[in-house]
């Protein structure tokens, strides 16, 4: 395998390279020599070990060099491009409730946003500046001359055509701006209007087939810097770009369209001639009934999409009424409430839940699998143990976090260097620990530290408490002599005086009542709404 | 002169065609026939008159038919490059006092960050949240995973270099949003380090000589997208964007440089190896000290600069605390908060700025140009006149609308059809009207109503208040007569109930007042800043 050595030598993963807190580079590009070469190399371990000839040692995991490109998240090249058929069987969606307790839920809307250019919310309470509150839940509002956020009904004196009950064409928003806002949210509240109705065109597809049908038009598209223009008393903006913007390898990664706004082009004859040849053919293109996703938005639903990339339209409606509030008296009327957030925040929090699923979905598969298998000699299976443990705590009104910590107690013994096969045989797994400091990676410590402790909990009930140490199970008796055996008088009072141990005692008793057969338990999916609310936190 | 049909007929201002209130087109560009023509034209009055061949009429002025491309704001086309020496008597800088007052003086700091990509506020106040404060004076604060604002101070965990105390090399920041935020904004709240100073230097040009001194890396660098990345508990980034950014015709228009987060990029190793040299020599030039503009900032400092721009830097410097709260006690701190914002939004703010710098230097014209006149045979000058009548309002403690009515009572003698020298023989000019009605294009009813009732208030306390007509001048007397005379009991009466008549019967006063010969007045620069500040309302 041939390699570029600065490049290798850029991706140093060693400590004196890279801050192993949060990846930045520790050292500027021009520190590396000229000249700079690898002197001698081993593979070891599934490692490539580097001797470089300014005397500095790599060690790269071969995983990571032949590893293949991350998608881009942004180019035509990370996305699914669409037509109207496609989604014969539904649109992407998902309810509010459930977006908002499974994090796997609001990955699945995330991911169609950055892989479709939408999804659409249902049942998002219909209260004004709700919009806002959905921005928020992936990332920040990008406010503009519209404000926070913009009623979109009609206006009596509107400074925009949206304010109106006219039909509006496919087109992208705020195409004037530079950076260009590049999610918008629309929120209806209010759709009684007859007409009115949402559309939706995939730009890029759009942009796609013209590039097949008419590739000279394509290419003017993107050759061409449109001046985008509006302008009323409190603003003036305006933005240059390409009605198609392709990155360096021609990849399309923005669409702007906007028929309304595009300003005058200064340009030799010939040269508008062209352009305006190949903008009728898009706009032709965009047009097209088998490009045209047409849905109805009801109240409570809030549509999520790409401003970069889907073309956004209504059909005319009827007014009912101007600038009423929410609610009031009288048919006919249509109101959203809209606002911009930014992709790169929406892919950002896809990102973190997805690992937060990743944890999810670990600990799911550990108490379906290895769970199954025997407790300590108990009646009952690790996982039954542990979800008993967890249900008593919630019947309690444990709050989550103890709840977790119940639920959790014993993942130790999946993950310790020795399993409680071993506790068994006389040898202490320090599950306890090994246990916490796993989960340590993902919870704070009102989670790991009860689970810390639960083991110091039991040999603390046996000093302190009379009749306790009778009341255990033959396994649990016989794992207290391998744990030290209670505490001394000592021991205990220093142990009542620690933080969390209070926690640490309740996560022991219902341990110890987690042990009945056939007790009918629910299964780790009833936990994992607690477990996601947790990992949020 | 040859004109492109579809781009002049989709230029077409005729209300049909565009909606006079913002400028919105209308119709979409589909709706146009194909093989639109023009069937007759004739040039009349300077305009061009154009009947189409779908019997459409529009009407094009010859000035606009010929006008040249606006500048795009956004490209080096638009900027002055720049090195460390163009600023060796000084750089953009302005008093936040001066800034806050003045249209003129704010526009000037604006059109610096947009021109040479940064200006210095001196004199902000030092306190927590300010630099918000400065960002909304030209747009919106853009949030990111650091918040909305953040302290750049030593931090005991940091998660980014930059809370550190080490050198910081010049970089842009957040490469690894797209869109990346714009500008930037950083504001000195106490600086008692050793070292810490802090640099700047333009991309722009060090792109420009990239492309000069090696033309084949320059091209290297724009056609490679780089993958910038930053990853921590709650936010995973990642954007892929070339270091130099060029638009569809080769112009610089973002520069992208920051070692630190440059993530790993995949391409075969002789691509790697071009891109890795180029990278390096563009690295290396940004370094080269003619380009290092170095200042320090001070408490009350705020820079603003261009994020897509200027790279920035800061020297080592000896830490005296960690995460103290500034003012605190003890040497040796350096505190800044920080904050995003973007270019549209300033571009915007600016262009809105310069309209009102426009009107203001247009009463100042009237005033030191025709103003210097006679008054109708009074022994002071119009502008004497108008001016002793605002002092009068601003003595008597008025508040701003009403001084500036007193000030600009008689702008229509010069904007009237008729001017002030036609009344006094005989006619009536109307100049209340007039001139109410041209300073209503950018002032509020507070200011032009006193303006328009002013000749009213004459004639109704004439009417009703004993001796007032014997206390006019000799010309007030006269025109007294040609406006119509004093008011019937009834006309006052009425006058007396209209909204306003209290503020058009003090202007009237101020207005009888101010004929004082060689009285020592101040010229109209005095009440710019009132003035100024009541267009921004």
């Amino acid at each position: 395998m041939e390699l570029s050595p600065y490049w290798l030598r850029d991706n140093c993963p060693c400590p004196d390279c890279r801050d192993p807190r949060n990846g930045q580079k520790l050292f500027q590009i021009t520190d590396l020599p000229e000249g700079l070469a690898i002197s001698a190399s081993t593979e070891r371990e599934e490692h490539l070990e580097v001797l470089w000839n300014d005397g500095h040692r790599s060690r790269y995991p071969l995983a990571w060099l032949t590893a293949p490109a991350e998608g881009d998240h942004r180019t035509e090249a990370d996305k699914r491009l669409w037509a109207a058929a496609d989604f014969a069987s539904g649109i992407p969606e998902a309810d509010w409730a459930d977006y908002l307790a499974d994090p796997a839920e609001r990955a699945a809307v995330l991911r169609a946003v950055r892989r479709f250019g939408f999804a659409v919310l249902r049942t998002v309470p219909t209260e004004e500046r709700q919009v806002l509150r959905v921005a928020e839940t992936f990332g920040y509002v990008r406010r503009t001359n519209y404000g926070e956020l913009f009623d979109v009904r009609v206006e009596p004196d509107p400074n925009n055509l949206a304010f109106t009950s006219v039909a509006i064409a496919p087109h992208t928003d705020n195409p004037y701006r530079d950076p260009v806002p590049t999610l918008q949210l629309l929120h209806c509240l209010e759709n009684a209007a007859v007409g009115g109705d949402s559309g939706l065109v995939d730009g890029f597809r759009a942009a796609d087939l013209l590039r097949t049908e008419a590739p000279d038009a394509f290419a003017t598209l993107t050759r061409t810097p449109v001046p985008f223009g509006f302008r009323d008393r409190g603003a003036e903006l305006r933005a240059d770009r390409p009605l198609i913007d392709v990155d360096p390898l021609g990849r399309i990664r923005e669409v702007r369209f906007n028929n309304r706004s595009i300003g005058t082009l200064r340009l030799p004859a010939a040269e508008l001639d062209a352009f305006y040849a190949a903008y009728r053919r898009f706009a032709a293109l965009t047009l097209r009934p088998e490009l045209q996703l047409e849905f109805r938005l009801d109240p409570g639903d809030c549509l999520v999409f790409d401003n970069t990339r889907l073309l956004h339209a209504r059909t005319a409606f009827e007014p009912g009424g101007t600038s009423q509030p929410p609610g009031g008296a009288g048919g006919g009327r249509r109101h959203l409430q809209g606002c911009y957030a930014d992709l790169d925040s929406l892919a950002s929090t896809l990102a973190v839940l997805e690992r937060r699923v990743a944890v999810l979905d670990t600990l799911q598969d550990l108490f379906e699998g290895e769970g199954a298998g025997e407790y300590l000699g108990e009646a009952v299976s690790m996982a039954e143990h542990m979800l008993q443990a967890g249900v008593l705590a919630e019947r309690a009104g444990a709050p989550d976090e103890l709840v977790a910590a119940a639920l959790l107690h014993d993942v130790g013994h999946f993950h310790g260097a020795v399993t409680g096969r071993e506790l068994m045989t006389g040898t202490d797994n320090r599950h306890s620990h090994t246990g916490a400091d796993w989960l340590a990676q993902w919870f704070g410590p009102e989670v790991t530290e009860p689970i810390r402790q639960h083991v110091a909990a039991k040999r603390y009930l046996c000093a302190v408490e009379p009749g306790y140490r009778e009341s255990l199970s033959e396994a649990s008796e016989y794992t207290l002599q391998v744990q030290g055996g209670p505490m001394t008088a000592e021991q205990a009072a220093d142990f009542a005086q620690l933080p969390g141990s209070t926690e640490a005692v309740a996560v022991r008793r219902w341990d110890e009542q987690a042990k009945a057969a056939d007790a009918r338990t629910p299964d780790f999916a009833h936990f994992r709404p607690l477990l996601a609310r947790l990992l949020a936190r």
